[in-house]
This record gives structure tokens, C-alpha cells and sequence, in this order.
């Protein structure tokens, strides 16, 4: 927890192609946080379109961003195009080393890996994407929630895909102002979640379901594969079996 | 459920001041129903900005919108500001009239109310904007998600505050497509969710937490209910014990 009289500034980062609510679900939590500015920040400031056609606006640009205290990067399939995107990894990487807390939802954990942050951190990501950490030298964690600190004193919290952020930004709400803060916003978004279905996961979801899931998924699966185990070649990580080329 | 070769027009209605997640959770769900276009609409096609800053932009305005299968009315404090917009009201009530189907989330519902919609009907809206139901013809139910049919085929889902879009969605998309879509869906965007803490209703928070949000909310409360008084008494509805003036 972090003193309560602290100022936090609080960023997430806007990209086209993102999965809308890898943003919106955090930001309903972390536009919440006491005593915090919280902004989005964008390469330009034009909207950008989310994978389903959302349009959003950024607060700033990214070189307008101050220091942040806590860095939250989102997922969904535009991650894929940022992966060798020297501006958006520098940035990444800058805003990291200077922030107390870092969240991650979804393949927002893929963006941490390319920027090299993920070397042995235990992490999570999107079900569909988290075979692929260890290229980035990362442990995976079969939990909805990572939450993982290093020897500098910083806290990392992965949340697994899309609507997990949620979970993710009340537990990272609570790491830096305490459970009665976290559950004052619980309360304030109502959250007290009735899913009419228990196919949330792969291990939940029906197999034929999954099966389809999987399908549709291939090609984006696919490049991020290949990009990964390139990432993994020029950071010089073995991976176990995964022969990165 | 809706023949699947039958396409749908799917529309959310968009508003400055609106609690965001409350659009962007049922997008998450409603921007991936099989054979269908979702769209927002909003009065101009300029961005808005919800209640705590997050900047959307519609796809359309509300005039250029078609006859929805599928109509979505969010909530948040700006709702407030349209309970006397004829214009807005008039939408709301031509859309819902053509629809087989209308959504509200939050305090959406009392925009349902103020277009005269709720009379008879069954529903449910934020836990803090319960009580103002019945001044609008509606009968309170105590759950997360309510569905009501009308004599004319028409089926109404109501989700309670906030995050309860996401699971009202769900229902709704298991309604348009069957439940398999529905589960497909949830797996999509992993949506298994753990909360942290038990406390995203009034029964379940920490009773000083429960207080502090109701103090926190007492001016929109107030409001709410003044404009609730007045839409009953104009609608002709004797609410017991409510007193309308």
C-alpha cells in the first residue's frame, strides 16, 4: 500500500486493434483509485478503433505522459502489429522502470515480453496466448490473477484475457490503497458477477465450443508464435522444447 | 431465438456522462453475436465523454440509425439529463417499439421508465436506484438480471448496475442465438470471473462501506428521485407510500 497523501498517477495505453474492454474494464476500476490522475495515453492523438470497431480517444500522447506510478498496457489483436514497434516498446520499458505497479491484461503480457520485461517473472496472459510466455522468459501461472514483485520493489499484476482486467485492477486498486478502497469501487461498479454460463475457460468450456474457439483463433495464434519465438531467439532464451528459430 | 439466417441490427445508445462499462461490457458480449451488425448511436457524431472521462465516439446519430432488432440503453449520472429529452425519449420509445428485443443496464432502466416503458413491466436497475422503479409503473425484482415479456413478443432484459451489463449481455445473446453462441462468446472473452472481495452489492459490502457510497451518491440520488416524483405523477402512477407530488 502505498500513503494515502501520494498522488498516483495512473496511465493505460491506447492502440488500435486493442480489445476495448482489456481498457475499459480497468479503467472503470483505476478512474476510481483516491488521491490518482488517471489518463489514457495514445501514439497521436486521433481515436483509434478497438478489434470490434470501438472508437476511443486518448488524454494525451505518449511523450505528453508525466512519470508514471502505475503503467497499465491492454491486449487483443493489435498487440500483434506492436511487437516490433521500437517507439511503443521504449516507451513501455521507460514508464516500467519508473512506476511502482504494472498491469497487464490479456496479451498486454506479450507487450511486456517483447520489451523484455517478462524475463523471470511469473506471469499470465490470455488462454489462448499463454503457452507463449516462456519465449519471453517468463514462468506461466494458470490463475486468473498473477501478482508478482521483483527485487526492486515493484509489483506486477498480469490479469489472464479480456474481461479479466476487472479482477486484475481490483487487486492492484487494493495493493496500492488498501481492500476498504478496493471494495468501496466493488461496490460503486456493482460487481458481484452471475456469469449464466460456466465456460469461462478452456478447462470449463464445452470441447466443441473450444474446439471452434481455437479455430477461429489460428492465424492470429499462429504469428504471434512466430514472433515470439524470434523475440526469444534475439533475447537468447531456450525454451524448453520450443526450439526458437 | 432468432432464426440464425436472420440478420439483426443491434444498436447501443450512446450519451455524455453514461457509466462506460455499462455500453462497453454489453459491446464486448453484443459486437460478437453471429449474423449481425452492431452499431452506437449517439445525438451528433461527436465524441462524448462518460462520467469519468473516458472520450467514445458513435458509429452513427440517432437519426441515421435503422429499425433495431436490438436496442441497448446504458446508464450513469448523465442519464439524469435525459429524463425530460423528448428527442432522446422519443428514440428510446420508437426504437423499443420496433425491437424484439431492449436492453437496459443501470440506471439505463429509468430512461426506459421516462419513456413511459416500464408500466407492468418486471425489472431491475442499480442497486442504489431500486426504489425508483415503482414511480414508473415497474415492479422491482432483486437479482442481477430480470427478463419480462410483453404480450406483443418482446423481451426485455434488465441488468442491475454497472459491471452487470456484461452478464445481462450474455443472457441477451443466449436469447438472440442460443446458448451454444452465448458460451462461445464467454470463452472469447474469458469472462470466468473471481472477484476479489465480496462486496459488489449493498447485502454483501461492509456496512461503513455501504454508507460512505450512499453519502457519496446522495446528490444524484436526490435528483433521481425528484424527476421520478414528477414523471409519476405525470404518468398517472400512484406509487404506495410514495407519495407522488
Amino acid at each position: 500500500m502505498i500513503p494515502t497523501d501520494t498522488h498516483l498517477q495512473i496511465g493505460s495505453l491506447l492502440f488500435e486493434g486493442l480489445d476495448q474492454i482489456d481498457l475499459t474494464g480497468p479503467f472503470e476500476v483505476l478512474s476510481r483509485v483516491p488521491n490518482s490522475t488517471y489518463r489514457i495515453y495514445g501514439a497521436s492523438p486521433e481515436p483509434v478503433r478497438d478489434v470490434r470497431g470501438l472508437r476511443m480517444l486518448p488524454d494525451a500522447t505518449l511523450r505528453d505522459a508525466p512519470r508514471l506510478d502505475v503503467l497499465h498496457v491492454p491486449g487483443g489483436h493489435g498487440q500483434e502489429a506492436l511487437m516490433r514497434d521500437a517507439a511503443i516498446l521504449g516507451w513501455i520499458r521507460d514508464q516500467a522502470a519508473g512506476a511502482s505497479h504494472v498491469l497487464s491484461v490479456c496479451t498486454g503480457a506479450l507487450l511486456l515480453g517483447a520489451a523484455g520485461l517478462l524475463v523471470g517473472r511469473r506471469a499470465t496472459t490470455y488462454w489462448n496466448a499463454v503457452h507463449l510466455l516462456p519465449f519471453f522468459g517468463a514462468e506461466p501461472v494458470d490463475a486468473r490473477v498473477v501478482i508478482d514483485r521483483d527485487g526492486e520493489d515493484r509489483t506486477w499484476v498480469f490479469a489472464a484475457g479480456v474481461t479479466a482486467g476487472i479482477d486484475g485492477a481490483l487487486r492492484l486498486a487494493a495493493e496500492l490503497r488498501g481492500d476498504e478502497a478496493a471494495q468501496g469501487i466493488q461496490l460503486g461498479i456493482q460487481y458481484a458477477p452471475e456469469p449464466p454460463f460456466d465456460s469461462g475457460t478452456p478447462g470449463t468450456a464445452p470441447p466443441a465450443i473450444l474446439a471452434r474457439a481455437r479455430a477461429a483463433a489460428a492465424d492470429i495464434t499462429a504469428r504471434r508464435e512466430a514472433t515470439a519465438r524470434a523475440i526469444a531467439a534475439e533475447l537468447g532464451i531456450r525454451v524448453p522444447g520450443g526450439d526458437p528459430r
